[in-house]
């Protein structure tokens, strides 16, 4: 840490999930600085608002930025970003990053870090992998649905490095674990991968999945994400598989109690913005095809939002 | 034929495709009997009225009925009836047939012959592919949009046997033409295969799935029916596949020229009616997979529509 005692945070993306963690940081006193966009100036004359399952919050002033060159080093930078932009962290994050400067993906998807790490070499990153129902309802509008930790997974740093953001989270009411890296990507995959694609193919919330024949697709999808993690070699040290039949039922049996949810994506195609096929699809499927599995209905599922998405492209 | 000269016709389903061929017959002269069902009453006081592209015409008396037993036997029944109530034809057709009555089945999918000789042992069968874009528009009105042409194709009787038919609608200006029962079937689920389910789950019509990304997923599932037709055996007396990929590129090519279309299956889903997904999809799939093959794509294509179908219903 570039500081003792109080870290800096740069909050890259202010959506949902951006506003709400980089808020309750805020909300506890900590340094936050947000990058923001098209909310910059409504966000610097009114802050952010968030309305939340476990208490609302406003924050009339915070320190927004909308030009990264005149944040300076951050000790962790979040990112929160939408990975349907990915290629601009590359210029994004280096006027934010110093030689300790952590940097945690909150971005769904396998395969970002890899990515990443090939854009800015030498870049300490952590996946962040955030259980959290939020949305931004309107300019410096939060909406906490349910839900609300996160597993940080360090990628290519030790564990302990992670432990000072750990206290911070603690200090502003998030609660967080940290894991092994393949393991928490593949077990957000296990939920991202059905729930995302089938309910925009569907046009069903998380409460028509978990029903009838959506929920034997989606069970499906489960077992073939299952079976590619296993291809991919995703154990623990005693080479126990961390995906397996439990992992899947579990899953199933959570979403099956949360409230009607629609998947991130399905919020990004009813809003008509480009869907995160990348890397929570051609990604994975690659990546299993190349060890030796395929991944059928998840490669048709694909192909499907592949077409939707060119469709909803072409009616602007 | 029980008669010489003129056969006595008994058209059962009076949709768009009954009415329009039923309809062409009567026009020509030839005795037709028509089964109806809700458009009964509308259709024995102001008869048939047809909006077709090579000419319209109007039936203001047609032979209607309500009750198969006052029908009488036929020498030649056309059953165009969706084959979601194909149990039905176990009741509907045997006061209709006598020793040498000929069931022509134009219904769309694989397996609709099998059933139908299963269910009335010795009942002589030709399937009917009918290439017509025509739908019901109200009680007693069709709208016969393009194409029109059908393919006779003998299940059990000798193909001499369909000629006096193919007189009889050359009379009606159909143009006919008998092929080889294995042949037929199967180049016509070469269509409805990708481009019925897919018009559901995409969302699009023929110009839609014809293009782009959504051209590729109607390909390989197009690729999918081929296979499966290998497996089965679907071959020339020469032992040369019947569909190969010079048949999907046609076939593809065929659908990129027509106007816009929304195949029956989505005119069924946009109606609120059952889909015949049993046999367009769930039986090929069945037999594919007793002969060895997979079809991958085309099998999670049948899941979605099991689930779109389970959500429909609950809806109402």
């Amino acid at each position: 840490m570039t500081k003792q005692g109080k870290r800096q945070y740069a909050i890259v993306g202010v959506g949902g999930v951006g506003g709400y963690f980089g808020g309750r940081l805020a909300q506890a006193g900590l340094d936050v600085k947000f990058l923001l966009h098209s909310d910059y100036e409504h966000v610097r004359e009114h802050g952010l608002t968030v309305k939340s399952h476990v208490g609302d919050f406003a924050l009339p002033k915070i320190e927004a930025y909308r030009d990264v060159r005149e944040m300076g080093v951050a000790d962790v930078v979040i990112v929160c970003m939408k990975t349907t932009r990915e290629r601009l962290l590359g210029e994004l994050l280096p006027p934010l990053i110093g030689d300790d400067t952590i940097v945690i993906l909150i971005q769904n998807g396998i395969g970002v870090e890899a990515d990443v790490a090939e854009m800015l070499p030498g870049v300490r990153l952590v996946a962040g992998l955030a259980f959290i129902c939020s949305t931004k309802t309107g300019p410096g509008e939060i909406w906490h649905q349910f839900f609300g930790n996160i597993n940080f997974a360090p990628y290519n740093i030790d564990a302990k490095e992670v432990e000072p953001i750990v206290e911070d989270f603690a200090l502003a009411n998030v609660q967080t674990r940290i894991m092994g890296y393949e393991e928490a990507r593949w077990k957000k995959a296990l939920w991202n991968i059905p729930f995302n694609g089938l309910s925009v193919v569907l046009g069903m919330q998380t409460d028509g999945l978990t029903r009838g024949e959506a929920a034997k697709i989606c069970r499906a999808i489960m077992d073939e994400v299952k079976e590619a993690s296993h291809a991919l070699g995703v154990a623990d040290e005693t080479g126990k598989w961390l995906i397996g039949d439990e992992e899947c039922d579990k899953m199933m049996a959570m979403t099956q109690k949360m409230p009607a949810y629609s998947p991130s994506m399905r919020v990004d195609y009813d809003n008509g913005r480009e869907m995160e096929i990348e890397y929570l699809y051609r990604r994975p499927v690659k990546m299993a095809q190349e060890a030796g599995v395929r991944m059928w209905k998840t490669e048709m599922l694909t192909m499907e939002l592949e077409a939707i998405e060119e469709r909803m492209k072409e009616n602007g």
